[in-house]
């Protein structure tokens, strides 16, 4: 049955409390649209754990800290709507611009020190703006449970504070990255790159594999890591590290040793598009 | 009969829930405690729009940018749960700093542009730590109509700034500053005043309704209106005008001519208290 699509805010409400009203609980899945494999996996596992399951499109403006990146952003409603339909999703909330912001957003999410480090350091007010957005879809849709992808482990943490440090009465639930054959994480930029930097792509994943090894093999020292693992990096002028950091998985702030759970993350730029991945090593 | 106190946050949600099944309307008053006669009006008020009421009593470290104020703060648990009972709330909220905080908050509200002048320019980061637990006890309580006193003005243009602009389901509803015979605005902060203070007290709201009168005149400058009502206040060495100034109701923002709605609003020290008060003039 193809899911119902919604555009207004006050629609999604009625839905949402018609299926609470049934004794359904409420499933929600965010994304920016342009959906993949990795979101087809976010949407199955949403499916299995609700009874009505919620999935927002909306490509929010406030997280973009380059014009540029905005403009470039894949969208693929037609598809989406597809994929959401096909997987089980009840409703597709898919609002305009003009219905989330109205106005200009006066209140903002301040995400403070979890993102600091990692991508918050490389792109400004980003994780204020994803915070500031996901804190009012919680307000609209109402979830039980919401389900965020690990690939984006940073946002994940931050959610994770969000909800916490405001005690927004919904559950997070984090979803395994899903990968290409060879490594790449599933990402809507993806389909940014051509093939030659499709084919140095997955080198990201390489050197994050690298690093876990070193870490297993018992190596505490996050420099020397990093050190190791960037050396695996294929010189070619397509490729950039914009970082390689080893930080703690719940405030993604650096570690001085590795002795403890840690989180892998890097960003690479490949082209003009800019990857990010990470991986999760539990040490013993 | 005696209002119920509450000091868990997942008791207060489950006796909110309970009472949303029996088709209750939950009204919400958050206060600091001293309960006055303004927090009287403010409940009686919110006790006819609602079928439960519950009224919060938190003192807010967060917002307080002066260790001593919040050191000062007046307290009086006893007579405060005995004026809540009187007035028929039906549960007063009152939890520890260590339920409402159990780890130091990452994620907080940024104000904004609403928060730059007036007592937010003298007071740095006040306002995000309003807002801020404004925001999680509208997660925690969940209701249907909240209420606040027009007494702080600046504070009730953000909490409408932070529901429209994070789309929380709830109706702001602001209620009339409530006075003493002499026109000394009720607040917490009054019971420090001694006796000669207590007699000084009444010149804020004589310098704004000096300031009203001016503008009912037809007066459209605000420099020369401040100029004008600032020269009443009595030369005492006591008495230090912090700010009196002329903005927009909703944006907090400055006025540069007088010609629609505005809030006159001031800031005096009265020995060491500082007492805030404002009258909303409407131009024809």
């Amino acid at each position: 049955m193809a899911a119902r699509v919604i555009e207004s805010i006050a629609q999604l409400r009625g839905a949402v409390a018609a299926a609470r009203q049934q004794g359904l609980s409420i499933g929600f899945v965010p994304t920016m649209g342009a959906l993949h494999a990795g979101h087809g996996s976010l949407i199955e596992t949403a499916r299995r754990g609700c009874g009505f399951l919620v999935i927002s499109i909306f490509v929010n403006p406030l997280q973009f800290d380059r014009k540029d990146d905005l403009e470039k952003y894949p969208r693929a409603l037609d598809a989406d709507l597809e994929l959401c339909s096909r997987l089980g999703a009840d409703v597709v909330f898919a609002p305009s611009v003009a219905e989330m912001y109205p106005a200009p957003q006066v209140c903002t999410i301040h995400a403070g020190s979890v993102a600091t480090h990692l991508c918050g350091r490389y792109r400004p007010g980003h994780f204020d703006g994803v915070a500031t957005v996901v804190m009012k879809l919680f307000q609209i849709v109402i979830a039980d449970r919401a389900y965020f992808g690990e690939k984006d482990a940073q946002q994940l943490a931050i959610i994770r504070h969000l909800v916490r440090d405001f005690n927004v009465p919904v559950a997070i639930q984090g979803v395994a990255t899903v990968r290409e054959p060879d490594g790449l994480a599933m990402s809507s930029r993806n389909a940014r790159l051509n093939s030659a930097e499709r084919q140095l792509a997955p080198a990201l994943y390489r050197i994050l594999r690298d690093a876990e090894r070193l870490i297993a093999a018992g190596a505490g020292d996050p420099s020397a890591v990093k050190r190791e693992a960037a050396r695996l990096l294929p010189s070619d002028p397509a490729l950039r590290l914009e970082y390689l950091e080893i930080v703690d998985p719940e405030d993604i702030q650096p570690v001085e040793r590795i002795d403890g759970p840690v989180l892998v993350a890097g960003a690479l730029w490949v082209g003009s598009t800019r990857l990010i991945d990470n991986v999760r090593v539990v040490t013993k």
